[in-house]
């Protein structure tokens, strides 16, 4: 199925609380570009390439891949949607699942 | 050993030869900056995550890391050198290496 633009009603529901958590509107060069973005901080590199090979496993196996930047133990990652030209369920869904593996456990 | 700055011989033998093989000087944003990088083009993303993979396997064993972004196929990367602000031996070491395991098998 192609991935279809968040409605506005999805976007009040779905996108709403990613905005909370830190996620950006746009991406690094354009702050109007209809995508997320967010920068995750580790303790080293070995942990935010942990992350990224995590989230490169996640993203193959939707077929929803990641822009990315990563510098030692930076992560900054953007999400938007090729097939529409913005955002889509699928980048709420791969925005929720980065943060349910960056959180570090207690 | 804290790294050096290539001399100017180091960046005719060593740098110079990275330089025909499609690394340019800079990054991204800088192209006076004293860095290369070069972008990597794979058949798909597991190709390219998979040479992010030995690259960042080689960068934590050296413990020297790599700046760099990717978008599904494409890998650019950046080498620099944050203790002396600049290009050293270790950086042309990490660029030979991803020329290396870049390189499609005959």
């Amino acid at each position: 199925m192609t991935p279809t633009l968040l409605s506005q009603a999805q976007r009040e529901s779905l996108l709403a609380p990613l905005l909370k958590r830190a996620w950006k509107m746009g991406d690094i060069s354009s702050p109007t570009r209809d995508a997320i973005t967010k920068e995750f901080t580790f303790a080293n590199f070995v942990q935010a390439f942990g992350f990224m090979t995590q989230v490169a496993i996640k993203a193959e196996s939707v077929n929803h891949h990641p822009e990315w930047f990563n510098v030692y133990n930076r992560v900054r990652v953007t999400w938007s949607t090729h097939d529409c030209s913005g955002l889509s369920e699928n980048d709420v869904n791969m925005a929720q699942f980065c943060d349910s593996i960056a959180i570090v456990p207690s």
